[in-house]
């Protein structure tokens, strides 16, 4: 086992600028680690790479069979969304689905993550709400659980709401522990986020690509939230995102899924594992870029020949001015 | 003399989600070093935060006074601006003052920082244009020093161009040093970026705030480079910015510069001393708070009673989830 971080380096005109120290785990659906970077037995706060376990309730209730939720819906259940209008539009239209509106989201208001989208929707004379959040299409879904449920879905935020605790069931099922032992912050979109052991999140990732360790209706959620998120990967984040990226570099071979403050989640189904990494800094560009070398250490071939371990990064003149790329 | 690097935690309900290591150095006009924190002797690249320093071609030269430049000019000419209004419209009219469009602008495009001004001006129905670039008031900074020297100012971006030559020489004088000794970049507005001694950069702040170390007339550059920079803060950044921030609670006791990267500068001519630091991650929270432990640690006091260390960061449902703050 590997006890030094993954270091990421950011160099400018061949110099390094700036340094980044990832921790990693690749994990067995047993728990049995594959391998490791760093002191990697420490607590993190999963963020959004939760967001797929956190779909496992609306998956194993059934809502999403009997509310007849295509797989571009159930991709935006496990989405960080970039709220350009292929994701503000099915949105949208889950809501009238329901019968609610952007009034019952609970996560707020931001303008697109993508600014291309925000410019866009400025110019059409739009406001952004918080369907434009990029939370919005997990919030659907939370949405849609309690609709099924027949649960009252006001305050589905609060960390002890019928939604939340059946969410923290989920994810403490999947990672053999109880969620709600472990220290609790709030997060973006004003849900829980509690901060949980990252070998415990890499097995729950291998778990969910490869259903071991789970009961039958578990290891079908699991395989149907997979397949959404591989099959529609714009879906799950959008334009120049680096989930998107990958899926579509590796085809089905990886689901993978970013959360704020630099962490990573991966199911490698075919290898019969999964990854979880944080940048201890919480940057978004290390994560991407060690992900993307755990991906290389597994011997993973992306079909998209053109997909690199690094970063190239360009000025707005468009000239290549840095690279982020794993420490020579 | 502190061989720890200042430490920068972000905590979110209590819990440490992500650290920071901030190198600093604070200096005085000779060198002398009042005190540092971590591996301070490193090179980096002073970005940004360099913007000070490269103005005084253009005060030395007499292109201020003879273009009657006002001193929300010079605070333009040592900006990160926010692309706000009243920044944008203020170099419109300064290329205009000097005959010229922002075609003659060689910084690149893009929407303005400050989010809010992208959507009203994407609203407005005007696209961002050269104008709305950061950086746009350095380069008319350098393009009114190239029109009254008589200098072509095509290509005044290229690091041979007479324009980047006279910045060199200013920022090598003012830290004992040969700018094109030292590795070189490209920064995001294509300028070049040298990758110089951090203590360097200290004493060069040291000097700039102080004239110390200077014959007259730089002395006298400084001096109204510093004047402008406290008494039109807006100017140097915009809405919700650190710099403007900082300069606007401490009244004209310190000048100070951000750089991207995690990179800060800061002129303290009350003490005789200068501040350079940087976030070795290159994330901007941890520089900023840094900053401010800096400031706290010299004793000085801020004018704004309500101006903390600590910065306290707020969901898009406003709700206070996360604080930078430094290391218990």
């Amino acid at each position: 086992m590997n006890n030094r971080a993954l270091v990421i380096d950011v160099t400018r005109g061949g110099f390094i600028e700036s340094r980044h120290q990832v921790i990693a785990v690749i994990s067995d659906a047993k728990g049995k680690r594959h391998s490791q970077w760093g002191d990697a037995d420490q607590q993190v706060f999963p963020r959004s790479t939760a967001k797929p376990l956190q779909a496992l309730p609306l998956m194993l209730s059934g809502a999403v069979q009997d509310l007849n939720l295509s797989q571009q819906q159930v991709a935006m259940a496990c989405s960080s969304h970039n709220g350009e209008p292929q994701h503000s539009n099915l949105v949208t239209q889950w809501l009238d689905q329901l019968g609610m509106s952007s009034e019952h989201l609970e996560c707020g208001s931001h303008w697109p993550l993508y600014q291309p989208a925000t410019v866009a929707l400025a110019q059409s004379g739009v406001q952004a709400c918080a369907v434009h959040n990029n939370c919005s299409g997990k919030h659907c879904g939370f949405l849609s659980f309690a609709h099924h449920q027949g649960i009252d879905p006001k305050g589905y935020i609060n960390h002890q709401h019928p939604v939340q605790l059946a969410v923290n069931d989920a994810m403490g099922r999947m990672m053999d522990l109880k969620v709600a032992d472990y220290p609790m912050g709030i997060d973006g979109c004003s849900i829980p986020t509690y901060a949980l052991p990252l070998p415990s999140l890499a097995m729950a990732f291998a778990r969910f690509g490869t259903g071991e360790q789970l009961p039958d209706d578990w290891q079908k959620a699991c395989h149907s939230l997979y397949q959404a998120m591989v099959n529609e990967p714009f879906y799950v984040a959008g334009s120049k995102r680096h989930c998107t990226y990958v899926m579509q570099a590796y085809g089905t071979q990886v689901a993978c899924k970013t959360g704020a403050e630099g962490v990573f989640g991966a199911a490698i189904p075919s290898l019969g594992l999964g990854i979880a990494l944080k940048a201890l800094d919480g940057t978004s560009r290390a994560a991407e870029v060690a992900l993307n070398v755990l991906l290389n250490h597994l011997h993973l071939t992306p079909t998209d020949p053109h997909f690199e371990q690094y970063l190239e990064l360009h000025n707005c003149n468009k000239i290549h001015v840095s690279n982020v790329q794993v420490a020579s």
